[in-house]
């Protein structure tokens, strides 16, 4: 027997879906949706990021990323811009009432970021921060449980367990390539795992796949994949100029070829019945 | 620079198409068609066999698989049929018209397969079993190389490169899942593999979901992942009676949902402008 | 060139050699000493833990270890007895006078550790917890950074960085076993990992063969290689009744073991020329 | 249960010892011995191997190893001198007495090689090449079985089982580093695998610490490491020249380095109370 009991499939046989005010709208995610998940790995200006948020909304694109604080692994990165950032996060949540999502490394930033984002990520490095999970198991804002990027799925499934047992059951789970002695990709993208969690567990599964392949060239093809394999969506980093990009611009779509991507992603979407808004 | 030459679309812009006489028509492999290989991990049983190659047929697919020496980690497990069961193969193929195809253990055995199998393969376990790379280098038969179930991209390419090297240029790559810390399925599917090679090379690539995952329930939506995500087709196990195969059971389909396997495959195709003849 | 500085040996060349005052004497862990660390995984029960500390003492441990708060995959396991034990650990050094060292996971408990505690352990799941990393380069007391268990020596040496670049220098560094496809034991131990960080790094290296193999059978042996290889210490889990323990019983030597394994490292030190206190 | 019979101890309690006549005098492989295997990674010129030989003999080697056909990745690179340095192999043991070894690597150079090798080695490539293992099962010299670079234990046994099963009891098991994650060793030693086999199987055991860490800075701890966790001996790469050699160059000593290594080797067999000839 699985160890794993709130988030399995057992205990809860329907599909959990989480539901978020955008603006006048309300957006989904879970089994039955497509939902597209956009924006830059690290806010870096006010202004490019505004004007991107503008075009990934008209892009089609459901929720807004960006992240602030930046876990590096090295100490002398770019290491995000911090609460600076969070201020340019809200503006442009106001102005395309997208919600957005960014990732919180450190359970003391909760009382703060509580509030003011919509979806709190919790990254690979941090699946096992128990302390983390922990609080976010307190607070019923939605969560978005990235895979360890060595967790096996039973170890992932726990890391939500965790969360759900404190009382939140709004966990999103976030695929993005795991490490193996591949060294052409940056990671690699285990789509069976996203097929067999949605057959182990209610949650919903996305697919990053922009870290999961870490070659921008590679991207649209995996989304593809993923969204075919049975995913629930895509969170996919787009930079108005990848080759300046502080962070990871070697990943990022430019807004042009995210457009080629969500085209492909809306005839997938379609062919499984699943709802794109 | 990358290592390998004549596996490289820098040498040969062109994709490789390999085509078959197939009865009357011709089946093709490689960009811009969807091939589906079906059958059983093992030929086992004469009647057995050729009833399931009349299902397959009629299900569409267009490659019939079988093995006849079965290259099992316990010598104490079945070992396949060997030289009788090729005899049923060939049987099945005059029946169905359907090309064949069987792995080669042993450069040995070449002369005796040569003009009798359409396809020669070679396991993930011999990917690296030059002196048998070199053998298949000197012929004119399509040959398809398995990756290893640890190897790199770089080293799969580079053992297509022995081949090509010896002037053959009929390879199918085909994908089976490459071996991590994951133990939930039985090798971890590289779907990011099958993308980046459509990129580096002209040799068509195909999917094995069956190996790459380990179980039945997972082989359908890795399939549609592989057609989505660009792979020239893939190959299924099948089997009637799963439960009582003689090996890989639990990794094959019954008859009944390959065909729904098939339609799901057929869309993919059709939406991504392949022909599934 | 390598992307770490301050952890280089190119910066520092000397050895950091860590001095800790042990009741009267001092303990030293670095290069030319063999320092021993031992004691249960969790803190359990106060009179099993001070008569073990005893018998440790006795045997010819240098530093005792003990855990309070357990980082467990699953939140229905022991979770550690927390504040409670840490009385229990200070009793046993103000009766054995050997330092204690025990994990800390969360920057919040930092004022509260800092001057009870000898060395301060990051786990291997919060190796690369940089807001945790950051806290402790601000003090001046000993951490030991467990290697992430799937971290390369690069991330493991730039996660020391971050220690280092606050203004820490006290690190130890701690090889506990990576993760692979091997799953007859929990954990591969590299113990090229160590001797390559010795030649790298200036900061001293020590072993810790239970958690990297999970199997006590395993502890006495691949302790010795660690010292053979060329690391600065072990660090080991004792358990009067491993059957009982409430957490990694079965990796844990039964007092009587340990002595027997004690007497080995001290032949192999002696051999090496590095001091045993 | 384990699924390995013939080589587990539960079968065949007593350790294995193989026993060779070199020269006067008889080598033996198995517990109880330190057994010291050196050469060139490939027989490259009969003047220089002839050399080395000597310098190897004096400085206490007891096999002399060779390689002839190198299984090379790339097409591209040096396959080794083949037949040609067969005879040189041959002349260096008629002139110090030592046996030799060298890979085969493919069963059609089995007659041929049978009666001019002393012991032939399965390279870690062929780990799974079961015809090649089949025919090595009919004979009765022994093989040294490298450890596939991916393979588990478990199936490392296996391999050994289908010599074993053939009626071939003369093996020795050889560790050489697995593939992980890791890049900044060519492979990772995995020394808890040596220690459990000593423990699981009554086979021989050495470690490879050339091909595990592809380093030569690394080959003289690793060396020492594998001896203090149990091993039977060590094989060593060496070459006069190491920054001309054909291949493997970066892990090979020079005598002069090897000297130093063989002599810290001596101690640590004598402290475990090993046989060193």
């Amino acid at each position: 027997m699985r160890p794993f009991k709130l988030a399995s499939r057992d205990f809860y046989p329907a599909d959990t879906i989480i539901s978020l005010k955008a603006g006048e709208k309300t957006v989904h995610i879970g089994e039955g949706y497509c939902t597209v998940i956009a924006g830059p790995c690290a806010v870096e200006d006010r202004e490019a990021y505004l004007q991107l948020a503008l075009l990934l909304k008209k892009a089609g694109v459901q929720i807004l990323r960006g992240g602030l604080f930046k876990p590096r692994t090295s100490p002398y990165s770019f290491q995000g811009l911090g609460l600076e950032g969070l201020d340019i996060m809200m503006e442009a949540r106001s102005i395309t009432g997208m919600p957005i999502i960014t990732e919180i490394m450190d359970a003391r930033d909760l009382d703060f970021l509580y509030d003011k984002i919509d979806i709190l990520q919790v990254g690979s490095r941090n699946m096992q921060n128990y302390t983390l999970l922990d609080e976010l198991g307190k607070i019923d804002k939605p969560v978005m449980l990235k895979r360890g990027f060595s967790a096996t799925i039973e170890e992932w499934l726990l890391a939500a367990e965790y969360i759900l047992n404190g009382g939140n059951r709004n966990i999103i789970l976030c695929e993005r390539g795991i490490r193996t002695f591949e060294t052409y990709t940056r990671n690699t993208v285990d789509l069976g795992a996203v097929a067999l969690i949605k057959q182990l567990s209610h949650l919903p599964v996305i697919v990053d796949p922009s870290h999961a392949t870490g070659k921008w060239k590679l991207v649209t093809p995996v989304a593809r994949g993923a969204i075919a394999v049975g995913a629930d969506g895509i969170m996919v980093e787009v930079h108005q100029d990848p080759d300046r990009a502080l962070s990871d611009g070697k990943q990022s779509l430019t807004p042009e070829r995210f457009e080629l991507l969500y085209e492909q992603i809306k005839g997938l979407a379609r062919l499984a019945d699943k709802t794109i808004e």
